[in-house]
């Protein structure tokens, strides 16, 4: 098990725990060296489940922060072990997780070691299997197991948003819109029905969908319905009797995920749908106070966030959450994944005047 | 090896080759039982290619003509054995091959043995790989080794007819319709562009495409174009790059293949089309006097036949050629798969009434 030094650079520390891979479901080299780092610190009530590693202050402080970041990342693709490269003349630590969000993660795994006497409590969280199945993240055990932890008056996710931050988030909602036939042998077509021909009024009421932008508390949210998938037919010469298109929608955290249902059956209705899986938005949350000197702190300009983020598991706990976290959200799962230097320690400088108050 | 007794009825002989699997690519077995029922017979001079046999008489006729039988199957599902059913009162033999088309090759093969005075001489081929690719056809191989036994006046194909006598056939063609677009996350959908999305004209010139009827030498054609597949997307949330749709253009004899593929290019035009498969039809060629009696003969009237079969082979070597066996083709393939008793009988009748000018 690798050795973690918590006195190094943020930028340093980037750079080690990306070179020890933590693919999702391969987390737990990583978890230990963590583990290992985290539970010899005196300030900190250290918990674990799994791979997941809970950190807490317990200052008596009037108010407590949860920061949290994962630590598995999407597959390795010729993108490990790091590189420094320089781009448009500024260095960027290259590679498989620097982005997403390992970075975020190095930052907050130094603050949590240094900063024994923070302004208000904290609960840092480092959990697995961020990237894959709702069912296997992390966090989804540990609220099941220890609710108690998720008891916060803020949240801050070190999802990757550039430095800036980013509020609650989109909901998103998949459904599958099926369309019937008849088979025949498409030498007499006309014994048959085609269901992929039936599905050109499916694409062509999202082809014209205009999406909408609504403001929620502040921030513009871009929605987006969209065709993901297509599937239909059985062989060359076979008129086919089921087409199926996969839609996916991104609604506005104003909208409820019943009331984002109830839109995209009235959009296609006439068709047959079936919705598959769904998660609400956040709100951003940015009027509570603790959230307004937290901006006023890492001055910053605060901006929606259109991806879905675990964001969204604390709002509907009622507890106000936002993204800050170094690297460019474009870059994540890209083959070219890189973060600026320059981020990683903006958000590190950002983060500690804010929880010194200095 | 299983023998063959060419003395029992037609009907009889299409249960024992029904009850010998010959499943395109396994048919050693039953072409092994043919060659061994057949090679001993005086007035035939036969020859083999691989599991295609090819049985001549050497009467010095003035005319000759092709009676031509496919000894494989599509893939058996539970229905061999045979079984003797009836429908609406009447006997019909069920299981796989009984329509497409061991009941024809039956028929053949007892009047193969039987009639060593044809008025006609005669070339009976039975032969391999209809049913898959045909690039591995037996008639594509024949007619590379020795296609000096393709020559004939008249060929009659025992394909699947109801007992009438199927004229021609339709030409095939497919093509692969594309549209491009630009990925991108589906939670920022406008920096993408919906391949998806662009499929939706194409669907709906496909839906409103009225096909053509043609008539040909008397008989009509019916056309059809038809996206008989579908596919696009990379994952539930990313904004697809490609959407593909196959289409299945089947066209009338009077239309040559590059007419078909100008015609699919015309309605499709603005989308890139590429042809990936294409066979020309078979013009009915039933204005032939050989043609006009086997018509008097076996008192059918001839009818157009929409599939393509191997007849067009015959066709464009200039031998005029039609469809003439029992089985509704409607049932080829089907899991219910079964054919007349009477037709099996009908069939035999006729043919040995126009082969004897009894």
């Amino acid at each position: 098990m690798p050795s973690l030094d918590l006195t190094v650079s943020a930028v340093e520390l980037t750079r080690i725990i990306c070179d020890i891979p933590s693919v999702s479901d391969d987390e737990t080299v990583l978890a230990d060296s963590i583990h290992a780092a985290i539970a010899p610190l005196e300030h900190l009530d250290v918990y674990r489940d799994g791979d997941t590693i809970v950190a807490r202050t317990d200052l008596g402080r009037a108010q407590r922060v949860v920061i949290a970041g994962h630590i598995d990342t999407v597959p390795i693709n010729d993108n490990v072990p790091t590189r420094d490269i320089s781009v448009d003349g500024q260095p960027f630590l290259w590679g498989r997780g620097t982005v997403d969000m390992k970075a975020g993660v190095a930052v907050q795994l130094k603050l949590a070691a240094e900063l024994v006497a923070p302004r208000v409590d904290i609960t840092w969280m480092w959990y697995d299997h961020e990237e894959v199945d709702a069912d296997l993240n992390g966090l989804t055990r540990l609220a099941r197991t220890r609710p108690d932890l998720f008891g916060a008056d803020f949240a801050i996710l070190g999802e990757p948003s550039n430095g800036e931050v980013e509020g609650g988030c989109n909901g998103n909602l998949r459904a599958i819109v099926r369309t019937a036939g008849v088979r025949a042998h498409s030498a007499r077509a006309w014994v048959g029905e085609n269901a992929i021909h039936k599905a050109a009024p499916i694409l062509q009421r999202l082809a014209e969908y205009r999406p909408r932008e609504v403001a929620v508390e502040g921030l513009v949210y871009r929605e987006g319905l969209n065709a993901v998938r297509i599937r239909g037919g059985v062989a060359g010469n076979v008129i086919p009797d089921l087409c199926e298109v996969e839609v996916n929608y991104r609604f506005a955290p104003s909208r409820s995920l019943d009331e984002a249902e109830a839109h995209v059956r009235d959009v296609l209705s006439g068709f047959d749908v079936e919705v598959v899986d769904g998660a609400a938005g956040a709100r951003p949350g940015l009027d509570a106070p603790l959230a307004q000197e937290f901006l006023a702190a890492v001055r910053a300009e605060p901006r929606p966030k259109y991806g879905w983020t675990d964001v969204a598991r604390f709002s509907a706990l009622g507890v106000p959450a936002v993204n800050y976290g170094p690297g460019d959200p474009h870059l994540a799962h890209h083959d070219e994944e890189r973060v600026s230097v320059a981020q990683i320690e903006a958000v590190e400088r950002g983060l500690r005047a804010w929880l010194t108050g200095s």
